[in-house]
């Protein structure tokens, strides 16, 4: 069977039961004491060093893949590459720490270009208080950006895992932003030098919500992601980590106007399943919600619920008050 | 300029300059006190964590760079994804813990082929009490595997900074095995069954010296790095590293019977320039250096000397007795 047969999904699921089930270590971390908090299948691995949590992830950016150069800027291309790490760690509720960066080059890559692609990593750096601390450069016939990350944690970071029927479900800010950038660049839509901005924004420099982390994980929120794949999509990662059955109000989807105004008819479909919004997806009891809405500085929008009963699928209601089940409609890397 | 013009190391010290020059952060790390020992350009960087140093450190293997299908197979490949990673930790005195592990892979590779990649690494990490504890999945023209590894050490971790004028130079084991199984398998070398297995098992299932790695570290060694680009490459960063100027004695280096027998006219070019070895490369004053050729189980062959006076260039002394510098004959990624 070939990867693009079993997709993404099923490929990781193989592979983390595999190692799971054959996994012998880590015999040295016992002698160290570093004990595993949380293992493979959330948004960072974590472990308990002295008297802080360490966080720990990776994600990747291939060339033709997750960028072009037309859509994503060099620097631009930066700022990203740290950004969908630095977000992993914001779902923890942890703080970003320090970063290991891999450059997969062509020979024939312009050096000007690196330097402009190291701006843009060091401009988030800086903003987010990370430090990068080493890394690996590499020849390939593509360009890809592999960055590892470490973060520090307080207590108990936030899993994927500990949704409850009867929370709810919210959000931590506008959603398809990013798609709508993508879309407008790939379909050279005409629209309001505002709109334009704002879209592009969201596609190349988005902005992982450090702040409202350690907001939800202070508030004893238990349950968070980041919105990396669309929120249908994620909603049902976190639905299946949690073994629950979860409802997505598609009229409470937060919209920014300028999306709406550049997508009329399609502002629901980016929103739902535009991915690489990076912002937090999480799950609180209803009391808990309340009190976070005014916690955040700029809100959170309740956009479904937990439900009881078997796990299921995320169902999706619209306007009427009509259902159906969520599909995979976000990005399968193989697919 | 185009990165091949500036070279591996050209663009690593201008990357790593840029990094340190305008880097701000990390303003979280003060406020967690995970204070940063180790920065860019040793063999992994390192951080205070309560009661130990962390190491942390990423490795890249690229298809067509780094390996092929046919000299190495998927398990040996997964293997040795993790080994050059455990090596660099190996290098400072550490033990290695915590594994990412991100797979670059085109949508019609065969699941089978990576379940036997993991198998390989499944089998290295449960020898070397590694835990593979999550990673990442993408879509890739290429197939590449990077690996970041993080490692504990108890003090104050092995550098390349600290070798002085009168250390000895001594090396844990033989030399040029790897880079000989490579060129068996290229030219098809017809040699003996034995060799061939020495040779493949060299290029193919490196072990890394984490067990010679903590004995040095224990002793008082102040200064070691991994041979992973050649001996003559390694010595001369290390050199550089330290300000120091070095001599490598080619008589003294130790290189196997069966390396001899295969490439009777290249044993000692492959020695020199091989690369890929994975054991390791340190300097200690003559005193401490008797003392740990009798500590280390293989002991250790001292194979040259730090130099006083002006930073220089590593000189090669042959058997007669004549001196030349050594070019860079190793690998550079972009030339």
């Amino acid at each position: 069977m070939q990867v693009k047969e079993l997709g993404e999904f099923g490929l990781i699921d193989l592979l983390n039961r595999m190692v799971v089930r054959e996994r012998g270590g880590p015999d040295n971390g016992a002698a160290f004491s570093l004990r595993l908090l949380v293992d493979t299948g959330d948004d960072t691995a974590a472990w308990r060093t002295g008297a802080v949590t360490e966080l720990f992830t990776t994600d990747t950016l291939v060339e033709g893949v997750h960028f072009t150069r037309a859509t994503t800027p060099w620097r631009d291309l930066g700022w990203k590459s740290l950004a969908v790490n630095i977000s992993d760690v914001a779902a923890m509720g942890g703080l970003p720490l320090y970063a290991l960066v891999t450059l997969g080059l062509p020979p024939d890559t312009e050096v000007e270009d690196i330097q402009e692609l190291y701006r843009g990593m060091l401009e988030i750096s800086n903003k987010y208080g990370v430090a990068i601390v080493g890394g690996d450069t590499v020849r390939s016939p593509v360009v890809f950006i592999t960055v590892s990350l470490t973060g520090v944690h307080p207590g108990q970071p936030m899993l994927r895992a500990t949704a409850r029927p009867g929370d709810l479900v919210g959000v931590t800010g506008y959603l398809g932003g990013s798609g709508g950038g993508l879309r407008l660049m790939l379909d050279r839509t005409a629209v309001s030098p505002e709109a334009a901005d704002y879209l592009h924004r969201g596609h190349r420099r988005p902005k992982p919500a450090v702040a409202e982390g350690r907001i939800l994980a202070d508030a004893g929120v238990a349950a968070a992601m980041d919105v990396s794949d669309g929120l249908a999509d994620d909603l049902g990662k976190l639905r299946l980590a949690s073994s629950v059955s979860a409802r997505l109000f598609v009229q409470q989807v937060p919209v920014h106007p300028l999306l709406k105004e550049a997508f009329p008819q399609r502002y629901l479909e980016l929103a739902l399943h535009g991915g690489e919004d990076y912002l937090l997806l999480f799950t609180a009891a209803p009391a808990l919600m309340d009190r976070i809405i005014n916690l955040l500085p700029e809100g959170a929008a309740v956009v479904g619920e937990i439900t009881p009963g078997q796990p299921g699928s995320v169902v999706i209601v619209d306007a009427s008050g009509a259902e159906k089940v969520a599909g995979r409609a976000g990005w399968d890397h193989f697919g």
